[in-house]
């Protein structure tokens, strides 16, 4: 099984194709695990890297609270193990804020960053609804846990359309989701207590995408446009009919908005 | 204290005003009290009737459980017995679903109905949420409780401008919010778990207001405009920058909406 | 008739009802004649006092080309004449630009302002626009002149439901819009060509009413909300399902928003 | 120079690159010469085919009136002249008309279908908009005509940042529009008059992607919605900050969107 040690924790990857590197930064409740219904796709002309951040998925947990600059740090250690000098970094809300700061950190290593329902800012409401979602892991009771979190993630059209499924992830969850996970999610919740970039998003250079969803509540329209409008070279694409969890409720409009992005990359087509 | 025995039960009401009746249904979470900063306004010209539906405010408790039928039925006594014949009936959220379903039943009696950000169905998304509240309130926990509802309730903007105030009132309610009241909001929460009129509002003829708020989650502008569609007699307005309670987040717009739909009934202009 | 002279030209006015008045300015293609309709509702508890601009209905024409500040002073003039000394001042569209500079200059004879569908800037698209118009009318040719103009002013929806309507309409007008109709309409759209007052809206200080339609596609929302931020005692109020024209789409909308702030005024409902 | 013969008309065509064949047919009132900017990107991997319907560019003039059912068979034929059977068809707004007419009748040639900011009705509004062009195209006056058209054309925000781009691109089609030119618009517009089409979308069962933009107030997002819910197998994305001519004001979006597609077509990404 492919682990890197970092910083005295195993941190678990998996690499998929050849070509371009894409990194994949997993949203909040994410795995590396989540990727796979894509890569028979996006392995086809790449080297998909997935990646568990520590207390996501197959890595290790951590010892104690952080913020998400540790992650920034580790995830570039690990992909100098792996000698993955220049690539395209892809990050999921939760994901998304750390590949920004990724970005303020180490954006020579960057080929582009595509930045899907994410925030440079938790704000206010943001603060609550984590610390919500903190207090029902805490009980540690997956069928609360759940009710309490995807109606944030999901649309109510998908719900909707998509009741059976839902539960019966619930239930599949009761045994992925053991103490040790929820106190994992608990610390990385309060690790984007702090998160306020804003006024730094200017300093992003590299190409950037920026997908957004039209019926997403957490990070919502108003939110993307700020990124937006803030990275100068970047594109703005939205995902009708889907919530913050486009990749799941649209994943084909998610793989376009991708794989459009990377396969442009150094063009600019100008009328003006 | 103004109270009236119903099928076993003490029914708080309060009057204010004379003239022609508004009957005021509240929120699931308010109380004949949430009103007081209206009165002013409102009874200048209008009989305003506030009334604590079993389970709220100041109204008994229920002994079992219930749908919203009962609040309808109990309603009409308690009108009946203040002699209030002919009047508008105006409800929010919780409110505006026991509206509709007493505009069924006796729409024979109002002058018109109000409808502020309100469903006609219990959609599969409110049905998790409305569990997730139920769950955070079978905890008699107020700063989490808070967390769990709060956020679905105010806009993003108005959380980031009133924070302070926010915290206050989760403050204001530990002592609010006694076992009898969490236990009240849980049979009210289940009360409305399986409404669905959708296919019946067609049968309202009374002339009808329909509020919506730009920014609201948990009945968002696509269910009022499903309401606004199957209700032939309607009026249509939305409110700018405010999420679900937009009566607390835009009182004054709020306000301008019902007086401005009150003084301009029994006219319809006509340009066509 | 009641007109008055003012600056060697005739004015023609109405005045309807008793009570606080409130100052109508028409849109560019209307007249006091539009208002027919609301009066029964408009003048039960207001003095409504309807007002032809220099260059519309049965006011004069004018001798040569003007600016928008034109207007403005004649109106006041006018008010003196008519001892309105302290009103409600309305303007749609074309009036609504009037009726800031109004408030620019005289907000001390003002107790609130109301904008419909306006703009404090006449922007690129605006000038084309106008330009177009402009163009159309110097045709004298009123079904292609109706052609170029009302696709701006109805929405799609109203245009669908109401086409008959509208094609009659066309056909009215060939009789109402002479000669020297079209060049009066030349000289107000050219008054308005330089219009831009967004840097001196926060000088507004008297309550103000902000009505926007959803589907407006000459000043839409966007250029509303601008106005909201710039006018801090402001309340704004969207009509859905409506285009420029709101107060002909959704008559009784219109109505609504305009008695409701109007029957608020001096109450400020606070829930913070 | 590329013409084939067909019907007795010279259609002008021209191919870029190799591979897979991409078919492009241009708005009303573009050319095979509006694509060379994006000829680099998209001819990198695709078989580029430009082609300039009758009226259109280089293309011939047609005799008489026609409806766009001419095209279909026009195109057809040239197609099957150059051997191109199967390949991808994109369509913007008039051409995206004639592409899924083409679809219609043709789907079984079809790897794919884009249709950008199109529309499957002629609707009321579009036929007073079309024949306000009509009209002003019959004046043959190229700074009028353009004042009536690209108001429509452009968003608001492409309009107050690029206004200069666009008074020279008016002076520029001074003398590209001949009277040649204007009559053929003026077919192009009338051809397009009873286009009716909205039930019979859901013979469509090629893969279809549906580009639309937030500021598009021609052929607006409700109006892409429907096409949406009537092609079964199609996906959807909108690009921000854009009006009608997408592919003008946001040419890398544009491109994003439609090699986005085509690189993900005959993967079915599943989560459900």
């Amino acid at each position: 099984m492919p682990y890197e040690v970092i910083d005295n924790k195993k941190m678990y990857y998996e690499i998929h194709g050849e070509g371009e590197a894409i990194v994949f930064l997993n949203g909040i409740m994410m795995s590396t695990a989540s990727w796979v219904p894509f890569l028979n796709l996006l392995s086809r002309d790449y080297k998909v890297v997935l990646v568990d951040l520590l207390d996501q998925g197959r890595s290790d947990k951590a010892d104690v609270f952080y913020t998400q600059d540790m992650h920034v740090d580790m995830l570039n250690k690990l992909l100098i193990k792996l000698s993955i000098d220049k690539f395209n970094l892809l990050g999921i809300s939760y994901g998304g804020e750390v590949a920004m700061l990724y970005a303020l950190k180490y954006q020579e290593r960057l080929n582009s960053l595509i930045l899907s329902n994410t925030t440079a800012y938790t704000n206010k409401i943001m603060k609550h609804i984590g610390d919500s979602w903190e207090f029902a892991a805490s009980l540690y009771d997956t069928t609360n846990f759940m009710k309490v979190t995807l109606p944030y993630i999901y649309s109510q059209k998908f719900y909707e359309e998509n009741f059976q499924w839902i539960n019966e992830r619930i239930k599949l969850f009761k045994t992925a989701f053991t103490k040790e996970w929820y106190d994992g999610f608990r610390r990385a919740v309060k690790s984007a207590d702090d998160l306020n970039i804003l006024e730094r998003l200017n300093e992003i250079k590299v190409p950037t995408l920026i997908i957004s969803s039209e019926l997403d509540v957490i990070t919502p329209i108003s939110y993307q446009k700020e990124i937006k409008n803030r990275i100068e070279n970047s594109r703005w694409v939205e995902i009708k009919d889907a919530g913050h969890a486009s990749m799941y409720e649209k994943p084909n409009e998610f793989s376009l908005a991708v794989l459009g992005f990377l396969k442009t990359l150094g063009y600019d087509v100008r009328i003006l």
